[in-house]
């Protein structure tokens, strides 16, 4: 049985995401954020302190873009991945890359320095910076959707889970009304699956049964 | 013919370092950093402004860490990639997607914020933020090498490469001297590769032949 350390909203949505996708039976271990400072034992379990820690028999993961990947690849038989020798293949890594390395990470710094550092430490230089960073990026995004419904193979696959996951983070930041009319309907697009909205359900329900906040809590923390 | 477009000793130096372990023809097309603001006609070609750019016939990609992925699968025969078969297949996708996401893109802010922006917008407290972050993240890799020599699969790998480069710009930001003893003779293990010096050797040449500075010129420009 795979399991997922999570995080309201964290990027472990990613996986929980793909996980509700590809239909597959798991367990959700919900954390209290930041789990390095609220569940000291988690530790144990992943010496870094981040969500998400997927667990899939001897396999241990920490990357949630690399986790869509892996699900897809692993468990679909096609169906969300790309394989190798299809023309889409470079196309399909770049955007799973994409989406944390280019994406999610300018964010994290948004967040961090406008919210939850102490007064005397906000940036909001810093801030300004990678919001405009990120939303310099997006403009690939939006390229890519001129003419498709989807980043790339012309489906849906684990890229679209893993740079929706970032699209719902500038959602949480304020920076959505900043998206280019495409990249707005395709964020739309996206929250209409099933799936997306069963792991925003499965989230908040675990959240209450194990005790910990339901609030959104991305993972920034040094 | 795989076209690679490279600033001096910027993120492209992974697929730089991979061509040249896999001993694939390849032309290197040489800029000055920042691109987007020394050679406007860059953007014609990546509308983004960034390095790297790497075009294989209809594959155009531009994150360096995919592109590690994408050379290993595409053209390696199973020598410097791990088959979704393989047991270590999760570790595998979890360090290139850990390379760049987590371990280079907080030493950009280190960069920036000591580096590259005017004096009246420095921010020491975001690069020693963002170093202390990195070096928190560092113990994974040095917690992967206490009893192996490579970072997954018993031997080297693409993944070995994408990491690799982390540890090189944190040489260039002088961090260096707090990695930890495993992870110290690792970066000298990969140092001693004749593919990695081949690949520091070939960008000093092609900077000479077409013109444009030697210097390190990592991309971190907003």
């Amino acid at each position: 049985m795979i399991v997922l350390h999570h995080c309201v909203s964290a990027r472990s949505l990613r996986p929980l995401w793909m996980l509700e996708e590809l239909g597959l039976p798991y367990e959700l271990r919900m954390l209290p954020f930041p789990p390095r400072a609220l569940a000291r034992d988690y530790l144990q379990e992943n010496p870094l302190g981040t969500v998400p820690l997927l667990v899939d028999g001897a396999t241990r993961m920490t990357e949630s873009a690399a986790m869509c990947q892996y699900l897809a690849a692993r468990h679909s038989a096609g169906v969300l991945d790309v394989p190798v020798d299809d023309a889409a293949f470079g196309a399909y890594l770049n955007w799973l890359h994409m989406s944390d390395a280019t994406l999610t990470f300018p964010q994290t710094l948004v967040l961090r320095y406008t919210h939850f550092e102490p007064p005397e430490r906000l940036q909001p230089q810093v801030a300004a910076d990678y919001a405009r960073w990120f939303l310099a990026r997006l403009r690939a995004v939006d390229a890519a959707l001129h003419n498709a419904e989807y980043l790339c193979a012309g489906r849906f696959t684990a890229a679209d889970v893993a740079v929706g996951y970032a699209l719902l983070l500038a959602q949480h930041l304020g920076l959505s009304p900043q998206f280019p009319p495409a990249v707005a309907a395709y964020w739309r697009r996206l929250q209409a699956r099933p799936a997306y909205q069963r792991a925003l359900q499965v989230q908040q329900q675990a959240a209450l049964d194990q005790g910990v906040p339901t609030t959104p809590s991305p993972d920034i923390r040094p």
